[in-house]
């Protein structure tokens, strides 16, 4: 498939154009209908009571004097969900897990939700959570992943083991499980290095700060069935979710999808659906339910703060002899950090004969984590692409000539042992070489350029279309893919390449659950690989069906009919031939609608390489870090809409930047999180970040019809690194901990000043 | 297929049975969404200027002072729809006319639309409909099709003119069409015949009568596309009609179908939703429109009265030799009379091998005509089955008998020349005979009993449904069919009969426009015979590719695998077995999601007959004529949810009663509805209406797999005559216009015993 759909790249007509995106005007003229948009007869607004303490046990609950407010309909607590499955590490839903969505016997973080109220109005609900009496008693807590596996930490799940690789089960302690991923012979790598490096890297938790809170609005009606309008990055994973929290079948939950204002894998997770849905329950009418920015903050996932220690090998000549890697992830109050997506991510540039790596996921008194932006990999990439830097310092290579001489290519392996399939690595770092950005130079006092690269090893899984054709020669287009950042047109476009037929001929929408078949989340950057599958896939059936039509119409056999760009023709005869305007025209007359469709479970998902080039200046009185010029690169297989390619790269780059020098969970001394709010959780705004000039790469993915490997993520990762190795050739100083603020980059600096603040 | 049917039949699981409708609880409980309930961010409330006159030119329309009420958002006339194509009797659009929308020039009934506005409240429209000034100059009118075609009678579209069967061209008329059908040899045939009886019979305009007046809510993004949420009967054809009236393709019109109180065949015709779309484009909101009872009656279709003269020749023996048929339909004010369906109904259940019908649509200045159950069936038959008793009284032959003499059967000719296929005319006879009420005596003064025979040629059209498979094992089931009288459970139905799996496991939902294949409207009885035969497909589509994931888990050829009875299982080793719910749950592992779908275009709908049988008493003094009992047949083909059939069978023979006894448009002298509201507009209340047997009789139908005729419209026709014979019976008159109303019937009786009231 690839010599095939690299040779056609040049003749696309649709695939690489740039059409408005097909939701554009109903989203900037306020029309498009998000989450809280909803409003339904008779419905109650609810507001969920949470836990002021880190870690607590709760000895009574009593919500008598909020059941009898004039104004309240409903109130709900853990006693209103079904008492979960025997809950071991092994067993516990990675996302939707019951307690968190009401404290079972003891809150675990401060946020964790206890109560919650249906009442006729906002206010009044708000006012009925003040009239519910929790009696707590304070336990000791840890809100950091090196003090929670050290001995005589609080342990949170105190009946838990975990089985670990060594054999032995661990008990009594916070380590939820050890993921170990091992080749080559170690001893043997770091035995023929010539140079080894170790060190021990941290991040903070950072939140993924999409600008739209959680939100549900539910209807339960007494037949059982309940139907939740949410905005979320996939309806069918809130839908698994909120069963199982509920003990219900799939199919007793409808979830309409709103529009979603931002997820970045913080809108997977279920944790209002629940709640709304047991209000409804027993109130008998529809609830609301939208967070706050503060719940937004202590209540959901962030992603997780980590501690990576990373041990390189290397001959003289750079050569890559051994790399070991321990990292422990903070997985907030229940488990499930990003292990494994890690292990794939942290040595994948490159190819390393010798590896090991080892890694921790650890519970503590914070919000539950969730999936952030290449889920674990910039936790570890960061780690390694600082290390990588300090090499090619002590060996005197250019540092991007170090990483071209290890270069992971098609069938070298990954450091979680898969073999690597076609893959752009060497593309990316040969682009970003042959960058004019990558040769200019840097004049001047207290500027830094650094290199990072980046990965993804994208995610796929099941998606289904329905394309249904109008007799006007429009397409209506129902997709099961929520479209966060444009997959509306990038899933049209495919379907109309295939069609041969305008883009803004295709009416593309998104189903809800009894309208569209199973398909996986938007996340992993899957959407223009799956959904684009079955988009291709449903337009190769809509052509086989009007093919079949024209065969009717011209009375000839099928087989001497053919479908090529847009044309319905007959093979030898060149009178015959119609338009797919034309033909959509004559469906009533040659059988009824023609509708095709597709379901597909593909495999093939390309891995994506990025790398970012970043130059900064650093204010050396103040420690702030400016960013002159950032150049972002990443294979992307293939850029199916180039404009929301580069807005993915840019967006993935922002964040990026805001996590490596500004976003952190600053945890007081009180086991709280002290900032809270949009002002003093400080993401970056048009002011901190500059043009970002994003550089496509296409080395198209054998395993998609027209090489598309997933945009979404790679892109995050490489700030990070970029700008510790960038600040390093600006002041010197050398930073493995982030954020790199101000008043850290400084106090470095004053360090080895010998100046003592 | 007809074989595999009738001998499938006593085994079926699903169909046949009566499971509680999916809809029901969201129905009794009000959480279902009819098309007044949807309210949007920033709608604006519309309401339209009707005319006062039955007849008038506009001199002017002025809308200034409208548009300067501060509450006002917009305002629309007809200037604000693109000028139709030259109209011509011809070219028409048999049901949205861009005249009708708003009046064009002169208004031609009162209560043609003439303008509209926006305002911020619905009273705020209404006190701004008052500051329109328009100046009409009224003219001369006529409310009968009888007057209307007199010389002299003003004529409503002086340009037209009408191409006769005759050759003749007709102009200055208010004949808008002519259709003649005709066979055998007339003059022989009545020269056979030893009795000839010629009659002349009218009916009134009759309202449909459903309790939910039309609704629309529009909004027009500034991309060019409309969203408009409604009830109808048909979104797709709500869709096709608003986008010729404002012209423009129809993809770019989304119809969301909301639930439907009621339609019968009125809810099929655009009205309020153009008007709302151009509002909305005015205004740049949301617009939503609802008519009062009032506008309902005044505005929207009734059915067409009549005048239908009717002859037969008849043996001695009974045996018809030749009929001949003349009538003349009220279209309203624009044309479209149902003239083809009533020439298919006129002497549908009788086997006659000479005749003539000749059929006419009159214009006058009434509201265009709509269609309504069984569209001009009851007009004719009526008068068909009235003059069969007659005749039967003249030739001394018992009315049954009569009727079996001449018993249509397949093979046979109906009145528009259609052969017969498999019908159940005969069946429905011969139950009438063998049922008790036939045979039960009729004791007391002033009672008497009487029969009629009915018919539905019945529709069909394209259907689309797409069946997604749940991981735990149920179906989700979307369909283009709306759902008036229970079709979701019927359709559901058809599609666990085929998975072998409660119905109760399927969870039926209605597409929008944009969601779903092009469906045809719900009319014509054709949902459970066309979405029936597309869920049938769609199941099997299910089963094929159940039986593919089934080989590739066992790995085994595809052929060595079968679908049977809800299982899908190896050929001969019987240890491989998996029920539908256990494959449901594999389709993960097995290649992803399942969906089934079909789009269809069947053809062969099965024409349905029907009888009425009554017993009514007449109270001498007053006339009015009360229901004794009440037994309603009619062949279905195959009852898929018998309750919905005989709701069906008593709905329609409810509204045949009110038809008969008391509905009528009361024309003022003044050309005006004098009874515009359902106080005054007498419709049968429970108070009127006896228990009334259904009896399902079930002749399957060759043209679908389970034998489906369709069961929604041949119900409503035999009333008129059957009650009309049975007064007869009771009190010696013999009526031959409609309504029957107390003071027609005293007339009668009065005139009758040379009584001068």
């Amino acid at each position: 498939m690839t010599n095939s759909a690299t040779a056609k790249q040049s003749s696309y007509k649709v695939i690489g154009t740039r059409p408005i995106r097909h939701d554009g005007v109903d989203k900037v003229t306020g029309r498009a209908q998000y989450g809280a948009d909803i409003n339904l007869p008779g419905m109650l607004h609810g507001k969920v009571l949470r836990s002021p303490h880190p870690h607590a046990k709760i000895k009574s609950i009593d919500t008598s004097k909020a059941e009898s407010h004039p104004n309240v309909r409903a109130v709900a607590t853990s006693n209103d969900l079904p008492i979960p499955c025997p809950v071991g590490r092994g067993n516990v839903f990675p996302l939707g897990v019951s307690d968190n969505i009401f404290a079972r016997g003891k809150v675990l973080y401060k946020g964790h939700a206890v109560a919650a109220v249906a009442a006729t109005s906002a206010l009044a609900a708000e006012e009925a959570l003040s009239l519910i009496k929790v009696e707590y008693e304070p336990m000791p807590w840890v809100t950091d992943a090196e003090e929670a596996i050290e001995p005589g930490a609080p342990v949170l799940h105190e009946h838990w083991t975990t089985d670990d690789p060594s054999g032995q089960v661990l008990a009594d302690t916070n380590i939820a499980s050890h993921e170990q991923h091992a080749f080559g012979d170690l001893v043997k790598g770091f035995g023929e290095a010539d140079l080894i490096l170790e060190r021990e890297y941290k991040s903070s938790s950072v939140h993924q700060g999409y600008i739209e809170p959680q939100n549900a609005t539910a209807s339960w009606s007494p037949d059982g069935r309940v139907t939740i309008w949410c905005s979320s990055q996939g309806h069918f994973y809130i839908q698994m979710q909120t069963a199982q929290i509920l003990g219900l079948p799939v199919s007793r939950i409808r979830i309409v999808p709103m529009e979603i204002g931002g997820g970045f894998g913080g809108k997977l997770s279920a944790y209002l659906e629940p709640v709304a849905a047991v209000l409804s329950k027993k109130s008998g009418n529809p609830v609301k339910m939208t967070m706050s920015r503060p719940e937004v903050f202590e209540s959901t996932g962030p992603t997780c703060g980590s501690k990576v220690s990373v041990k390189i090998g290397v001959t003289k000549e750079g050569r890559i002899t051994a790399a070991k890697a321990v990292y422990f992830f903070e997985a907030g109050a229940f488990p499930g950090a990003p292990l494994s997506a890690a292990a794939a991510a942290i040595f994948a540039p490159y190819n390393i004969e010798n590896m090991q790596v080892d890694a921790y996921d650890v519970v503590d008194n914070k919000p539950k984590t969730a999936a952030y932006r290449a889920p674990g990999a910039p936790n570890v990439i960061w780690a390694v692409e600082n290390l990588m830097d300090e090499i090619a310092e002590h060996l005197s290579i250019e540092p991007m000539q170090l990483r071209l001489l290890n270069v992971a290519i098609e069938g070298t392996r990954r450091s979680d042992g898969v073999k690597n399939l076609l893959i752009g690595a060497k593309e990316v770092m040969e682009t970003v070489v042959a960058h004019s950005h990558y040769k200019a130079p840097l004049e001047g006092k207290n500027k830094g350029r650094g290199v990072s690269m980046g990965f993804c090893r994208n995610n796929t899984g099941p998606a289904c279309v329905v394309a249904n054709v109008f007799n006007d020669g429009t397409v209506s287009l129902l997709e099961g893919s929520v479209d966060i950042g444009g997959s509306r047109s990038a899933i049209a476009q495919q379907l109309a390449e295939v069609l041969g037929i305008p883009v803004e001929d295709v009416h593309p929408s998104i189903g809800d659950t009894d309208e569209i078949g199973f398909t996986s989340p938007t996340g992993g950057s899957s959407v223009a690989y799956k959904s684009g599958i079955a988009a291709y896939e449903a337009a190769l059936d809509v052509c086989e069906q009007l093919t079949k039509r024209a065969a009717i119409l011209w009375e000839v056999d099928e087989g001497e009919v053919e479908y090529v760009d847009g044309l319905v023709r007959h093979k030898s005869d060149p009178e015959l031939s119609l338009t797919f305007k034309e033909m959509a025209a004559k469906m009533p007359e040659t059988g009824g609608p023609v509708v095709g469709t597709a379901n597909v479970n593909p495999t093939r998902s390309g891995a994506s390489y990025s790398a970012h080039l970043v130059d900064v200046e650093v204010d050396p009185e103040t420690g702030k870090v400016d960013i002159l010029r950032f150049t972002a690169f990443q294979d992307v297989g293939k850029a199916i809409h180039p404009s929301y390619v580069e807005g993915q790269i840019q967006g993935g780059s922002s964040q990026g930047i805001g996590w490596a020098l500004n976003e952190e969970y600053y945890m007081g001394l009180d086991g709280k999180m002290a900032n809270f709010t949009l002002l003093d959780y400080r993401m970056p705004t048009a002011l901190d970040v500059p043009m970002i000039e994003p550089v496509i790469v296409e080395v198209p993915n054998p395993g998609h019809p027209f090489g598309v490997r997933g945009a979404g993520e790679a892109n995050i990762a490489p700030a990070l690194a970029a700008i510790a190795n960038a600040i390093n050739k600006a002041t010197g100083v050398r930073l493995r901990n982030l954020p790199m603020s101000p008043a850290v980059v400084l106090k470095a600096i004053q360090d080895k000043n010998g100046i003592v603040s």
